[in-house]
């Protein structure tokens, strides 16, 4: 059986700007992790996108797997993006390029001009390139990433239908290993996006797989956290780390060793 | 600074051989690591590699960086092909698609129809798509593939110059820790290297970067460790992965939990 994948940034515009990435005299290593480069993109590239999503930072397996939003936040997203008739024909983005490092990284920064105007030259490709139906914002940072490049130039020429939504892992990171509020925070977070869901579906002309919109209820069903396709990820990349078994962690003494560290742990049952 | 990267197989022939790669039911399982998925190459695959290079199978960083010969082995051939003249138009594929696990998998396995037809078919397309003017083989199963490569049909149709030279960590595994060993098994390989580079180095028409061949004295100098280059790395990847120091291990309890890890740590200075 063939084993499609993603080729990545490979042609124009993306290839230049895969090339030409910020490093840490624009990303300050004291707020983000720029030791573990910086992780792109994942979904086409190919000007087929009609769905974009803006993902907030990469975690440990993005790290690895070279793609974002493969991880927990990654499997909950392609979830919801299905649910709006997309297993193909996206494109995720994240507001930035390495991972967050400490609580307030990301907001003091986020309106520094370098991080932003390298955000705005992928957005002005994304859109430059592609029939985009519907942008899809992954909590508050994803969404000022949006309403930023939405004031530019090129930003006032798009107006696609626009949805801010909880982020998926706000819950496990608002509910500080308390059960009971994670469950409340993740019912609350899944009728924030039956909200969007219900705005964006009958705006989608064209989805990859047309149907109805079933909203979620007040918990994740099974099928709601889906797997990444595996013409999402790079050419031999092991099965695991598509699945929505954790395999990645920072793991030390300290905070300097564990910033220093990414232990990958092949899921029980694969070997 | 613009970040040339590698684009991988992402044109034919090589984009259809990374689709279609043997799986476990290929490579046993209890004999290769079929769990961190195949590694295919390091090098060009655009029809400009004018050197090939068989090594054996991918080690830890490999698993990582998704390609192979970045490690330990791979900075020491990084600089064997530099003294025949090769910084850029050379191309490197394994014996084996999966890191060999236990002591005689790899000679166990040699011969086995599927291992040898896939690795043929890379052998018949590199051949088919560029100039090569010499073929090393690092390690007594490399120089075994192309023997068997050789003696195909497409095989016989190519003579290129070729060196079966000692593998470039064979004095890490065989002096068992004993550094007086060590010291000579490297002495005792350099001297193997340079009969090969004696050998090839005249039939070198068309080198990146010409020059009279230099010999290696009996250690390896600083300089005859050479970095990975950039250009042969996916988009992207931080610079610690390309360089001289190791940064990932296997790291258990037991064979198995061993056999389950990664560990990854920057080296020290990075962060």
């Amino acid at each position: 059986m063939a084993h499609d994948f993603d080729p990545g940034p490979v042609s124009e515009p993306f290839a230049s700007l895969a090339q030409n990435y910020p490093g840490a005299d624009v990303y300050p290593a004291n707020s983000f992790r720029v030791e573990w480069g910086p992780i792109f993109h994942r979904g086409r590239l190919d000007g087929s996108a009609r769905l974009l999503v803006i993902g907030q930072d990469p975690a440990e397996s993005e790290s690895i797997a070279r793609r974002i939003l493969v991880g927990e936040a990654g499997h909950r997203t392609q979830g919801l993006i299905a649910k709006l008739g997309f297993n193909h024909s996206y494109l995720m983005i994240n507001t930035f390029l390495y991972s967050v490092y400490g609580q307030t990284g990301g907001t003091t920064h986020e309106n520094d001009p370098g991080i932003v105007g390298y955000r705005n030259q992928w957005l002005d490709a994304i859109f430059a390139a592609n029939q985009i139906e519907a942008v899809v914002a992954l909590g508050q940072l994803a969404s000022d990433s949006w309403q930023t490049w939405s004031q530019t130039a090129n930003g006032k020429k798009h107006s696609p239908p626009f949805a801010h939504v909880t982020h998926p892992t706000q819950p496990e990171s608002a509910s500080g290993g308390n059960s009971t509020k994670l469950r409340q925070l993740i019912e609350a977070m899944l009728a924030n996006w039956n909200q969007a869901l219900a705005q964006l579906h009958p705006q989608i002309s064209n989805p990859d797989t047309p149907g109805p919109l079933v909203p979620y209820g007040s918990t994740f069903k099974q099928a709601e956290r889906v797997e990444i396709p595996e013409f999402d990820v790079p050419a031999g990349l092991p099965e695991w780390m598509r699945s929505p078994n954790n395999w990645a962690d920072r793991v030390g003494k300290s905070a300097a060793a564990m910033r220093r560290n990414i232990t990958i742990t092949v899921p029980s049952g694969v070997v």
